[in-house]
């Protein structure tokens, strides 16, 4: 293992890339996909399962760990990654972007934002530097630099007077941030779904500096036509040997476009979630579990899958399960999910390193369009 | 393993017996806990980390399964082993006393009962006949007669009449089970707390012929010391050749003071159940996780237990996670307390072994005693 952050593309294929992220907490294969473990748990997961599914490494969210908690209280217990008992890298978020969704009573200055929490009412304070503290005392690998993200639907002046406001609180992140060696800052390019900002954005992070770049302001409700319209010109703004990270995104036809226009890591939350409401995703498309035509199906939800779900149960079981609100529902169902999306990067590392990622694609669109296996 | 059904003594200490049940899918250490998998799971596990407590066994709920999914749809699909991805013994109650602190609108006759389903008010109907053959649907192992527990409280001619009725019904019970060598079917022993109604009870049972017998209505709520004092004499009324397993216990020194007593196998959902609502079952007796005493403790649970919750987390994460309403919270707790209760089993049978009862039943009482660790 590196003793430092250090990113290398081994392959190419069109824009898309495969390499990988040196850290001194193990390596991250790129393309990546982050699953997101919010308030220290990847929700239904044990942390040795989510590492089974294949991930390098998992995403937790400034906001809810600072409510909740708390960050001092996670640094004197020796950081987030003992805490939660997940010894690999972690990425976590600058808080921006859940304080502008869940938060109230909000206040945006130049200086940072006040809010009232969700949990309890009690009033915070985020800024790039107490984001920058916090994130240090989680002890994160992979620090974002606080942005802010701006409510939609906002006018193009609207968006490129917060992302101006955003590129200076990024050098007001890279400054707190300061020297760290082992630990990444990645700075977020905001500027909605305008190229020029969006260029005039990507200019000023590069300007300041960072170990890696996000993609912000994307999946935001703008429509997967409008994000890839984006990312067929916003990747290309940022620098070739630096991780390019899209956050939020997403579904996997969202992952396979985004990949394919050069995007090296995401995160979502989809596959946890679904997994929770009964919602599996297959390479045959997306599955209702609840439907009552499973609730005879001998069948495994995926035939060829090697996940506990697909390898254990039928779909009668997993059926039952979920209408019997069985926590192992949501345990068996978000473990399928999660390993579905990491099969899909394995896929897709795979497809690049061969320069095949074309023939990857029209077959991954193949068996979607194939739709989930007939009724019994 | 045996083609056949079995149980032999290898040794004992006092009333209480160490042993084995060979079955053909398995051997069952005894004195046994069976874990409780009403719906056809243990709640908050998977079936492989239920096997990795140590259990032999599993119990479930024919009055839960018949009504959802349906015994018979449990048949289609292979049987609840395969259904519930358990290969090793399932024993099934006969529905009896769940129907009666469950279901609505009984109406009890010498035939059986009729009642409301609690799930979605649908009429069933439940006799010696019925409840075997949906055990015989479910492919239960160890197969439970039906019988009839009399709602507390209750006069002595009450119970008497009760129990005359189980005793009918456990003959019919005998009939209908047929020959089904490599399944066992177990008598149940009614009467109360008087123990004239014990013997008489006894008695009819072992003039029937069981594979094994259970002692019945206790853990209603009759508190620890009356149960005592009937299992200070009920377990000798019983065949010493046969299982002897005592229904619905319990806390951990109920089961001490069942196994010393020559009791060999015992069920009860508390230690899943408590794992759901923040409780903890350790040798120092019970924790609950979520006094704010824990949210900044760094230690273990048990520094002495080797189950997951305690080798990878703080009582601060437990803690958290637990008022986050996290998954985890379920997972990790129930995980240690079958865990514990599994190695409380293991001690009892080990200590019976070796003749030296007294001398853990001394060391456990005075463990408990100390109480759980102190506040930093």
């Amino acid at each position: 293992m590196s003793d430092r952050f250090q990113f290398s593309v081994s392959a190419t294929d069109g824009h898309a890339r495969t390499g990988v992220i040196q850290t001194p907490r193990g390596e991250i294969r790129t393309p990546a996909f982050m699953p997101v473990g919010t308030a220290a748990t990847v929700k239904a997961m044990l942390p040795e399962s989510v590492r089974a599914t294949g991930a390098d490494i998992l995403l937790g969210n400034t906001y809810h760990l600072m409510l909740r908690p708390g960050a001092e209280r996670i640094a004197r217990l020796g950081g987030l990654h003992k805490f939660m008992n997940w010894q690999r890298p972690i990425l976590t978020d600058s808080g921006g972007f859940q304080v502008m969704s869940l938060s109230s009573l909000r206040k945006l200055t130049e200086d940072g934002v006040t809010f009232a929490s969700h949990v309890d009412g009690s009033r915070h304070f985020l800024s790039p530097e107490t984001s920058m503290q916090i994130q240090r005392d989680l002890g994160s690998d992979i620090v974002m630099a606080f942005d802010e993200c701006p409510a939609l639907p906002a006018t193009e002046d609207e968006v490129a007077k917060s992302m101006r406001m955003s590129m200076r609180w990024a050098q007001r992140s890279r400054d707190a941030f300061g020297d760290r060696p082992g630990h990444a800052l990645f700075g977020i390019m905001q500027g909605g779904v305008t190229r020029d900002l969006r260029e005039e954005s990507a200019e000023a992070l590069k300007g300041i500096g960072f170990d890696g770049y996000a993609i912000g302001g994307l999946a935001v409700g703008e429509g997967q036509e409008a994000m890839f319209s984006v990312l067929d010109y916003a990747p290309g703004f940022l620098p070739e040997d630096k991780p390019r990270y899209l956050m939020g995104v997403g579904k996997p036809d969202d992952i396979v476009g985004a990949v394919v226009r050069g995007v090296d890591m995401m995160d979502c939350v989809l596959p946890s979630r679904s997994g929770r409401t009964g919602q599996a995703w297959t390479r045959r498309g997306q599955v209702n579990i609840k439907n009552a035509r499973h609730a005879d199906d001998p069948r495994p939800l995926d035939a060829d899958c090697t996940c506990p779900a697909c390898t254990g149960y039928s779909r009668a079981y997993l059926h039952h399960v979920f209408r019997a609100q069985e926590m192992i529902s949501g345990m068996l169902l978000t473990w399928h999910n999660l390993h579905y999306f990491q099969e899909l990067m394995v896929g897709l590392r795979e497809a690049i390193a061969a320069g095949q990622l074309a023939g990857f694609v029209t077959q991954f669109e193949a068996q979607r369009a194939q739709g989930d296996i007939d009724p019994l």
